[in-house]
């Protein structure tokens, strides 16, 4: 896709720090790591998030990304993974091709995934929200 | 599995706010949740984290994801979804049977997965981190 930058680095256009691809997925490292070895895991071709993504192409990334973890977990001593995955603006998706962070985590990083959440936690009403989806 | 608090949710041993079941999944309320919505989408089987579930009921586990974040999206209004798993301590995976968050977005909520990379950004040397994974 046009103006898309993902589709740039999968074409070859933009460069970057490849560290797994197939028919369908590419991997990278994400240029402003959180955790050494932060990688995006996306498809080749654009889909834009959760929304639009053929199941089996989702599955595909899921697979890559135990791949992925299991590999890291030798080469960079990591002692845990998060996967994240940002659907739409307001999830804090940056960029509208579906791409999955696979982020290592290791004893003592700073990251906390969770720390907004302690400091603003929400009130909900569990029973009223079980009976809006219901 | 003894001792494991989603195993005893799946065998209905302690109660849930039950938003999906099949054979192989379930999906409930998170009683911690970050935002309205928050859910948990487990196997009923009890792996531990991304190491030893199976492929297949990880690409059911996403599908679900899928489906749900379409229906949370017309109920809740959600404008925007998070997928986030954690896998081992340092990951910060709290619970030892495998778990998916779907996290509902909203505007203006007070959520924010990248505070601490923001708060304590990382240097790397992406071409070593490249190199010691190839």
């Amino acid at each position: 896709m046009e103006d898309c930058i993902f589709c740039k680095i999968v074409e070859g256009q933009i460069p970057c720090y490849k560290v797994f691809e197939d028919e369908e997925v590419l991997a990278f490292l994400d240029i402003t790591p959180a955790t050494k070895g932060h990688t995006l895991i996306i498809p080749k071709a654009h889909f834009e998030n959760i929304f639009d993504i053929p199941e089996g192409l989702l599955a595909r990334i899921s697979k890559v990304a135990q791949i992925l973890a299991q590999e890291f977990e030798n080469k960079l001593k990591a002692d845990g993974f998060n996967l994240i995955q940002s659907s739409k603006e307001h999830a804090q998706q940056e960029v509208d091709h579906f791409h999955m962070h696979l982020l290592p985590r290791y004893a003592g990083d700073k990251m906390d995934l969770w720390k907004t959440k302690k400091d603003h936690p929400i009130e909900d009403n569990l029973e009223q929200t079980h009976k809006t989806l219901s």
